[in-house]
């Protein structure tokens, strides 16, 4: 068989994780937390389905969820959001960015992605018939994007514009000229904006996430997709959502109803319960991750690693080339072998990544014995 | 926006099921039962959850699950399956289909469908850049296949035929000279078969089901999508799968791990419990399901409605032309408001529903006390 996706592999958090499984090192590569969320959650969970919540949802999401989420974003953002037209519940994130993709890239566009980038954006555009143009963040500024490059790369043919904060695998954010910049750019195109902000809630030093959603201009051509995967410590219940204007939603949902139709219920039930009765548990994490980023940099202090800043997320990139030059997938696979800690290359989000970069990316979602253990292993060398 | 799918409202399911719920009607609609399946499933996902399954997944499903599945299909069908490289689960049956679909699908290609058909498939086809080519099942014949049409409408476009066994909505099955012929008009064409065999364990009458698994000429050019809602009485549990060859199914997986990348992690150490310690259930849902096809249709016995043969699944199929020449959209509208009875209109799947055709389809997945009320006012008219 020819494939439709040549550029397609395993992707590299599989790979990493079972390198990191084999070599029983401590797994800091694929993100996920160690721990749990909270235990009213999966008490929930187990009511609802034993209170027989268990055939489909609506294929937009239960109403109860939908009314927690437009809550929740209306509180933080200030944008009002209608639970009944603007939001979709999807089966995680991923499904979200692929349907908004799919809702409204057709072969021959072009859609603007700002790398290092996620790896599923490209191979959904793909799959729709398009291209993706790579636009590199600037590595020298703290992966700040560059709005004139962007700009530079539109052409007749972009459709969308796909922006990611905060950002992983940098730990950027973005800023309210950021968001002017990105309003500025698109207006009078109609190019449509894609904003992946499933680590909305974890933003550091006091500063305020920067949804596309706090800029009414920008919202009318945005989707926005999230996620309680991060925001619950559950990233393998898959539970992600898309706000849009009602016009976007209703191209996402036709797209949505034929890729999963629906989300698996007794989790939505848990989650809208939990977003009402538990608002502490989201309104707390920028604290608690914070914690985590400051005590993982504290161990790896006076290491042989440069640590980049990290804004938000739960990432750590750091820069090894004071301890070798060898590429970084190759540095990567030695340090699972000879340390017994994986890590993530940041060239596996790159088209083409910068020449003469070691980057590598650490997840420091992990509980605190954990990094402990790993900067014991990343001292030592 | 203009739309990509400009033949896609929103799905019939959702349509009758929100109107059945205004009109406070019986719901025999949307295909999906009233009552849980086994505690034994909701307690093994909670002990999973409370064990601390909640992260990622691997994204081609939990090992434990894909040999559970391996075993069970090659138990059931005599055909080797490998749960490495064959088996890939999926956010239900649905993602599994457009996955299928998406993996060798493309532009200027064309797709046979046999009306009526599933409504899912035509949108993944068209968003895959492909043609829909609709060939009906013969009415006359109980809704069998006619190969002769297939074959007819096969052309040097075609890449792939789907097919459904037992059949949703008429509950037709395949017999083994239906795997024959369908064997014997791709040989040698590189037609790949996408077999959805979703109610595989609801076959009556003492058949066997016919899964193109059975033909391992056949097996080798098919994905073969089945799904654990229709099997555990959980349609909102969302866990489905997909049996390939290795070829297709790293195909499948390029596509899969950017629509969904991984599936509810408890939930696949929930159905993996099941499968081993409780096969009992999928081994007696033949003639639970056959006692309640049997109930309804004697409760229906007398009625205006003229009972189309049910050998599968568990839809009932009605005739109502003795009762209305309405068109059997109107119809179902009528019959919600004026009977309380919810039920699809089978012209739902069918791109030119057969001229005359005064066809309903009711779901008997439901108590016997519910059964009894539909039948009682479906009785009145
Ligand atoms: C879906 S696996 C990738 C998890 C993740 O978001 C990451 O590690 O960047
Ligand atoms: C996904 S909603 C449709 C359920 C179903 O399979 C049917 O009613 O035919």
């Amino acid at each position: 068989i020819q494939t439709k996706l040549p550029k397609v592999g395993t992707t590299i958090f599989t790979v990493m994780s079972q390198l990191a499984a084999e070599h029983q090192a401590v797994n800091l590569g694929q993100g996920f937390p160690d721990f749990d969320g909270p235990q009213a959650l999966r008490d929930a969970l187990a009511a609802a389905m034993n209170a027989g919540r268990n055939q489909y949802a609506p294929m937009t999401g239960i109403p109860a969820l939908r009314q927690q989420i437009a809550r929740k974003t209306q509180a933080l953002y200030g944008h009002a959001v209608d639970a009944d037209t603007d939001v979709t519940v999807t089966s995680g994130a991923t499904e979200a960015l692929f349907a908004a993709i799919a809702a409204v890239v057709r072969g021959g566009d072009e859609v603007i992605v700002l790398d290092p980038c996620y790896d599923s954006y490209e191979p959904a555009i793909e799959l729709n018939g398009a291209r993706a143009v790579h636009v590199p963040l600037n590595l020298a500024a703290d992966f700040a994007v560059d709005w004139q490059r962007v700009r530079d790369a539109i052409t007749p043919a972009t459709r969308m514009i796909i922006v990611n904060t905060p950002h992983n695998p940098c730990g950027a954010v973005f800023s309210a000229a950021d968001l002017d910049a990105l309003a500025e750019l698109t207006r009078d195109t109609g190019i449509f904006v894609l904003s992946d902000e499933v680590y909305e809630h974890i933003v550091f030093d006091g500063a305020a996430h920067q949804s596309v959603l706090r800029h009414p201009e920008l919202a009318a051509r945005s989707f926005v997709v999230s996620s309680f995967g991060k925001t619950y410590h559950c990233t393998g219940w898959k539970v992600g959502y898309c706000i849009a204007p009602p016009a976007l939603s209703a191209e996402f949902r036709k797209v949505h109803q034929y890729l999963t139709f629906c989300t698996f219920s007794p989790a939505q039930w848990a989650l809208a319960d939990v977003l009402e009765h538990l608002p502490s548990h989201y309104l707390d994490l920028p604290a608690f991750y914070q914690a985590k980023r400051d005590r993982f940099r504290a161990l790896l202090a006076g290491s042989k690693f440069r640590l980049l800043p990290v804004a938000g997320a739960y990432f750590q990139v750091v820069d090894y080339s004071a301890l070798s030059d060898r590429g970084d997938i190759e540095f990567s696979q030695w340090l699972v072998r000879e340390a017994g800690v994986a890590a993530i290359p940041v060239s596996a989000f790159y088209e083409t990544p910068p020449r003469d970069a070691r980057l590598i990316r650490f997840c420091f979602a992990k509980t605190d014995g954990v990094l402990e253990q790993a900067a014991e292993r990343l001292q030592r060398l």
